[in-house]
């Protein structure tokens, strides 16, 4: 997605280290416009497949996710990374964050993931996949079926979208990053 | 907003401690195509002020603050409930929630509010007006202007209301409910 990388390239901050800071349009300040075109072509790279609902993660995914969900007119569930004590009845699963060197619990509601539902899940950043594992555990514990996964961002020098096809899932990334040397970003071709 | 109204008493689950359950619309699932609707209200309420940036605060404002700002075109900022270690500088502030019964930190980073910002803050819910009392906190420490607080849904038998109208915040909720005794939601007039 052009108009993504270019706006990664002027704003961007890349570190060797294998951060990138997006803060400036994604992950704190958050460009609107932008995030309706990135929904707009997850709907072009997802349009033919069977989808009832969109899935995401608190907090950056529900940016992204809500304006797919009105696009497509369906609704949008975001997964909490911690079970409220409002939640009667929840499937739950375990990630562990590299960027925050901890484990967290996530946690969806028996009541809107159910068996049937044909889920596409949205996110911010694909690194380790650990995160998306985490929801495809959800799905499966709901015996819903996960129709695919679209990110933002992927880190390709990583391995989460190897982690993620080797289970046989859906991947599409709108920007793929090959590597980050140097402080520059270099796409995969 | 009767359409909002009506939603919260289909779809909406109250009970006689103050609880009122919105997960199947707001809170968890999200129905995007509401999310737009309650938008454009809060277009039509604050349309005649000069705002330049939104502010919300994770997770479930998230959804409504980027509809506003993609429909009056402007950035959205949103506040952490805790201090990522990319974050270079910060803004701090620490809130009270009753309903997690815990303290947690709200932060936002000094790159993206800035003295001379005129941001209107969006949340799904007012009850007692300590998430509000933080961000107003947050936007007097970087010199910025708050022209107003927008909430989907307040708890008129609580607090938050009056403690921030007494600090002449003009706030505007969208569905204003008197009480919810015997599960019952009973809007004001």
């Amino acid at each position: 997605m052009k108009l993504l990388k270019e706006r990664i390239l002027s704003d961007g901050a890349a570190f060797d280290d294998g951060t990138l800071i997006v803060d400036s349009f994604i992950n704190h300040q958050m460009d609107p416009i932008l995030m309706k075109s990135i929904a707009v072509e997850f709907v072009r790279r997802f349009a033919n497949l069977p989808i009832n609902k969109i899935i995401t993660i608190e907090a950056s995914g529900i940016a992204p996710a809500i304006m797919l969900g009105y696009l497509l007119e369906l609704p949008v569930l975001f997964v909490k990374k911690r079970t409220p004590k409002t939640m009667a009845s929840a499937y739950c699963s375990t990630v562990y964050s590299f960027t925050k060197e901890c484990h967290y619990d996530v946690s969806v509601s028996k009541e809107y993931l159910q068996e049937g539902d044909r889920v596409l899940f949205v996110d911010d950043f694909l690194a380790n996949g650990n995160a998306a594992l985490g929801i495809k555990d959800l799905v499966e514990q709901a015996n819903a079926t996960l129709v695919g996964m679209g990110f933002i961002i992927e880190k390709s020098f990583q391995e989460g979208r190897r982690r993620l096809e080797e289970r046989e899932i859906h991947v599409e990334s709108l920007a793929r990053i090959a590597n980050l040397q140097n402080g520059q970003v270099t796409f995969v071709e």
